[in-house]
């Protein structure tokens, strides 16, 4: 089974690959600029799908993330590469200094889409904390800290990272709906 | 000459209407859900006018704000309604707690759009600083108060407030090419 990963990310294509082919899945990276529409995690993910399997006129998906501070009530969420871009990492961890509560979630919204089918979307949830930028990997990896771990994203072997992260979950369930399809 | 406000928020109208009739300029409510897009305020705020000068088939403006905290780098800006919706305006102050830059720009975009025609924008600024909120108005008028001023957005009478504010501003030049057109 081949399939398309559309992401303007390729490190991102590269750790989605990886958690594929672990799988005997085989994925093709399609680099396509799909529009962002302002709404939740899932309906922007979904939207994107739909959108690039209608373009490229086969089955696709594509992979979204939002980091969300549980201080501020789930900001950045799907903004955060936007507030990464803006703000730098250390303004970023600095939004929390007048909060006591440093715990994150770490969300990956898969959206799979077929061309004139409704997209569905898997999720994965890591819980964590944000800490001060250790270690240098992806926009956000160097200040999230999953729960049970004292390593950063950012600081743990790729590998390691990619048996517990959010997109490593969201992806389990993206390959047992594959199997299963 | 009367021409169509869109927007789903009738404090807003009450504030353009006043500024546009001391101007002579009747302005008439239009509530029309516009998609927004991400991009950048002048964007958005385009975007939207095209939309509805073609929806609803006649010339007509948006008026978009947008509040640039100086030590975010100018965030939330346009997003500023979804951070106040999010966080409340307790949080939302809370964000500068780790910065000690506390100036803010108060922005308005207007963007006019006539069927067929590309749109025109219009843009007012005022700077001023992020405080505690004090008064009740609008969104986020108790915690923005403007260079010079002692009072919030808030605090201060709706008239007063009309005749500084960033959308007067922007509503000025968008009232002195109305008369030029």
């Amino acid at each position: 089974m081949k399939i398309a990963f559309v992401t303007g990310n390729r490190e991102k294509f590269e750790e989605d690959k990886a958690i594929l082919s672990e799988n005997g899945i085989e994925c093709e990276h399609i680099n396509l600029d799909c529009p962002e529409i302002q709404a939740d995690p899932q309906e922007i993910a979904k939207h994107k799908a739909k959108y690039a399997a209608e373009k490229i006129g086969k089955a696709c998906f594509v992979d979204d993330t939002a980091l969300c501070f549980n201080a501020l009530n789930g900001l950045p969420g799907e903004y955060i590469k936007f507030f990464a871009d803006k703000l730098g990492l250390k303004k970023l961890v600095k939004l929390l200094d007048g909060f006591e509560d440093k715990t994150a979630k770490a969300m990956a919204v898969v959206a799979y889409c077929k061309p004139g089918i409704e997209p569905v979307v898997f999720e994965g949830v890591v819980n964590g904390k944000i800490v001060e930028a250790r270690g240098n990997r992806f926009v956000w990896d160097p200040i999230f800290q999953p729960d049970g771990h004292s390593q950063t994203y950012a600081e743990m072997p790729q590998e390691e990272k990619n048996k517990i992260s959010h997109r490593k979950k969201a992806m389990e369930k993206f390959v047992k709906y594959l199997k299963e399809e």
